[in-house]
């Protein structure tokens, strides 16, 4: 299994890597159980899905708690098979077989609302893609049901989900769409977008 | 057919809005042929590919003569089956069966070397995603084939291709990738980013 994301964080300041450099620090704690590599345009960081998503959670929260504008843009990857497997990526979240989809539903709620909670407001758009499989949508309409009963959904959008809440809530709940729906050992991507301290009225 | 995207432009600077607003009229040409719709997370796009492209690239070029680093993040979608067909979606582009893949790389190749050029440099990275395909690698193999070759290849990343290139080039590369791989009636998506004017060293 090979898993993680390509990410980048967009501040919508003129000291843009002011926030990006000082937000990144909220990474160190993981940096043990990621790997981390970043070029002009977006950070690599290869993991699990369980250190992946808070890691994610505690970049973006930290870069809206400036009060500045602030996008996270995240291209989220499991199982694609043209990547080798990696040992760093070993996840607690694959291991048997695949449940019937009501009971991965009713596991993905649970976790949820398990999930600490933080004091900041964000919304997120994504989609989730299943790959290899002939019924490949009977996942997604899966997965947008666990949504719809997650407490942060907000609405159904072309190609994507709106989601909205505390940064808690929301990174646990898209932990849970990436990893329980799909095949265990299948392909399965999110393309996703988080968004704080937007002037735009929701 | 359904197709489109859900896009954000994201001008790192404290004037975002100013940027984002005088931007958006670089798409007034293209508003008889595409649905656009904006909340407060993403703008959305309707429409067939040949549009699509080119309102794209307008609308990044456009944001980044402003000398601003900007970044363009699209979800872009066609053929899924949970969209309803759309008229306005009909496109040149998916007429007739899916030549093999060797006829598809040398149309791509022509045009790209067709397209318009601009005086815009930026860089791009993209995912393209098969659905409901068993081998949905080969079309993706297949098309890292066509992008080594298009001129705009950068190299490849865990997850993502990066590109780099004019706005013109770019996304006329973006969209043979997005319409000659994966069948025409097929489900296929690309996540993108593309940014220009980065302090970032390449």
């Amino acid at each position: 299994m090979f898993s993680g994301a390509q990410i980048s964080l967009y501040p919508m300041t003129g000291d843009f890597v002011g926030v990006i450099m000082s937000s990144f620090g909220a990474l160190d704690p993981y940096r043990e159980s990621l790997r981390i590599e970043t070029d002009d345009i977006s950070t690599l960081l290869v993991g699990p899905p369980e250190v992946l998503f808070p890691a994610l959670r505690d970049l973006f929260t930290t870069a809206s708690r400036t009060g500045v504008h602030c996008v996270l843009s995240a291209a989220i990857s499991r199982g694609c098979p043209g990547e080798p497997d990696d040992a760093i990526c070993q996840s607690k979240h694959f291991a048997g077989s695949m449940p019937p989809l009501a009971e991965r539903q009713a596991f993905a709620i649970a976790a949820v609302k398990e999930a600490p909670e933080t004091d900041v407001f964000s919304v997120a758009q994504f989609s989730l893609y299943v790959m290899g499989e002939h019924r490949h949508m009977d996942e997604i309409y899966g997965c947008v049901e666990f949504l719809k009963a997650s407490g942060t959904f907000e609405k159904s959008k072309h190609f994507a989900t709106k989601l909205s809440g505390n940064t808690g809530t929301l990174f646990a709940t898209l932990e849970q769409a990436f990893c329980r729906f799909g095949p265990p050992e299948g392909h399965v991507t999110i393309d996703l977008t988080v968004s704080a301290n937007s002037p735009s009225p929701r």
